[in-house]
């Protein structure tokens, strides 16, 4: 089992060290751990924020833990050496298509939303978005129009196979949740009054839609979605929508949890391993350079990225399991960052956690 | 004084009605009002969502008062067909390119918002939305690439010139919000770190800024403002933002708010009228087909739409105040639409307005 840790920029060194001590403990026979340069700290390193070194490293890993990239220094490099290249490099040179961002409520946390509590408590839903295309990887460019102006742009699409793929996992999720009696819905987001990309990405999914006859499917636009999450969180089960409309949505989403600090994700792809679905785990929340190396950020949305990588990629449920409930025990028990108003720091968490595995 | 009327589809001409009789209410001296057919009644009637006669009306008026486009039965349509194309035809043609999109919380009403009621106190932010370019008007088409596959694309894309114009609107708010005590911060959201688009928006904005040294400015990435303002909406005072991001956040926005069903918005552009800047003026909801004809919209966000034309367009603050006056003082007698949880239908609303002007 080979895991490849690239902990990043900001608060990343910081909290992977914790999810690093949580993976130590559970003591995995046969575990390789490699460690990675990626983003701003790549670049000062190596000249690159994907080094070659490390894309390698990561092809040859079973699963990739990543911590976060994004540093205020590097925003005027050119482009393609910023530290944000690191995990849109990696994304697409893996083929990682398919983002999960669940965003669930933790009992006893409805206070930290800033939605009303009897809202937030109805909050179950998993977003799925799309990694690989729309306007993140089409042509752009900075250029001067003919007479002089300057001009910055973005191609954006979606062809039928990239919108047919990642309907088809967030249909099986749908179902999943249908078969376990926790959902069955699935509601494609877009901006199909406005956006070509939009109407062939909602033809796809209804096309799909034959195929999964229990599953409940609707359609909304970006901005009716964007308010719904506020009024109505609750009526979510499973969204699927695209690489841009996804970043947004699924940040909105997780902020009305309360925290997102709190927020795991997955980027999946269809290469199976011995042991699972290739995948890379990370948390949802970004560097946060104005608290790096305080020892402040909260390490449990990295840690929980850990646990859905044993779920996902390793076949450990059970400890995958484990490291959920030590968290939400440590949550119960009043362990909170501050992210969520409490003053635990970075060590005492992961101690926490430790302490409850 | 000439108003154009275009109540278009849905509870459009419902709400339109109540504006209607608001407007005679005030008997403006020399005043002239046209009525003009836009959206999917436009279609059946002439066969375009937007008909020649209906744009020359446009721009021989004033002002537009405009009700809401968009009909589920027109959704398969050519796009050049569908309803929305009259909203986005009339803006593009007329050179609306300044959305203003208030969003304040009405007193009284902090028990509306899916907010907690503390933080949806603090609300009180003018979100100006670039209204001409982006990715609505960049070429955009359904085609099939080389290997058959179908392919949706949308241009996205800002020009200098473009960003320069709505930037100067901003700042002149967020100045203007200075000088009234009321502000004076200037947020500009856009996707840098991954678009182009946003990277020519971005430097534009900070070169306008030389212009306005009383005006704090910041910039945030868009997934990350959808994020702040549901956690802490009071922190932002003006945000500038593109077309696309605009539509989501002033949606997500006025939703913050406790209702869509009670915020104007006007589209400006730089020709000035006898009286004031030309422009258009319509509430932020939608046509809501699932409740029209049925009595029950609310029109308040229409009426207030009017009561936004009389400031900017038509020189008539006075007006302009007492029409808000009176629908904060039926607000507060708690005649409220179902939209807040009320039984008041819309003729009731119309009423109530009219008997407190
Ligand atoms: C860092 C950035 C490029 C990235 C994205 O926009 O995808 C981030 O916001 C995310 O959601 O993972
Ligand atoms: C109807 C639609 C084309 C329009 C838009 O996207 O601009 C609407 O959502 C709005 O915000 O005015």
């Amino acid at each position: 089992m080979k895991i490849a840790l690239f902990a990043g920029d900001g608060i990343g060194p910081e909290i992977m060290e914790q999810a690093r001590r949580v993976l130590d403990a559970l003591n995995l026979p046969g575990i390789v751990v490699w460690e990675g340069d990626v983003g701003g700290a790549a670049y000062r390193r190596h000249g690159h924020p994907l080094p070659e070194e490390t894309l390698q490293m990561a092809r040859a890993a079973d699963a990739i833990l990543f911590g976060a990239v994004g540093d205020p220094e590097c925003d005027n490099l050119e482009r393609h050496l910023r530290p944000e290249q690191a995990i849109l490099g990696l994304r697409s040179n893996l083929d990682l298509f398919a983002n999960l961002r669940p965003a669930t409520m933790y009992p006893g946390l409805e206070d930290m939303s800033a939605l009303r509590p009897e809202i937030a408590r109805q909050i179950d839903v998993l977003i799925v978005r799309e990694l690989n295309g729309d306007v993140y990887f089409g042509e752009k460019a900075m250029r001067k129009l003919e007479d002089g102006r300057r001009q910055g742009y973005d191609f954006m699409s979606y062809a039928e196979d990239e919108v047919r793929r990642i309907a088809h996992v967030a249909f099986r999720a749908a179902q999943g949740r249908a078969e376990k009696g926790t959902g069955g819905k699935l509601c494609s987001v877009d901006k199909a009054n406005v956006l070509e990309t939009s109407q062939l990405w909602r033809d796809v999914v209804i096309e799909t839609a034959a195929e999964y006859p229990e599953v409940e499917l609707s359609h909304m636009y970006v901005d009716n979605a964007a308010m719904q999450l506020v009024k109505d969180p609750g009526q979510f089960d499973v969204v699927v929508t695209g690489n841009l409309f996804g970043d947004i949505l699924s940040d909105q989403a997780s902020m009305c949890v309360g925290s997102i600090g709190l927020l795991a994700s997955a980027a999946l792809g269809e290469r199976q391993t011995e042991f699972g679905t290739f995948g890379l785990y990370e948390p949802i929340h970004g560097s946060a350079p104005d608290i790096a190396g305080k020892g402040l950020a909260n390490p449990m949305a990295m840690i929980l990225s850990l646990a859905m990588m044993l779920r996902h990629s390793l076949g450990r449920e059970a400890d995958a399991d484990r490291i959920e409930a030590a968290v939400a025990k440590a949550l119960q028990d009043g362990v909170l960052g501050g992210d969520l108003g409490g003053d635990a720091g970075t060590v005492e968490i992961g101690d926490a956690v430790l302490a409850r595995l």
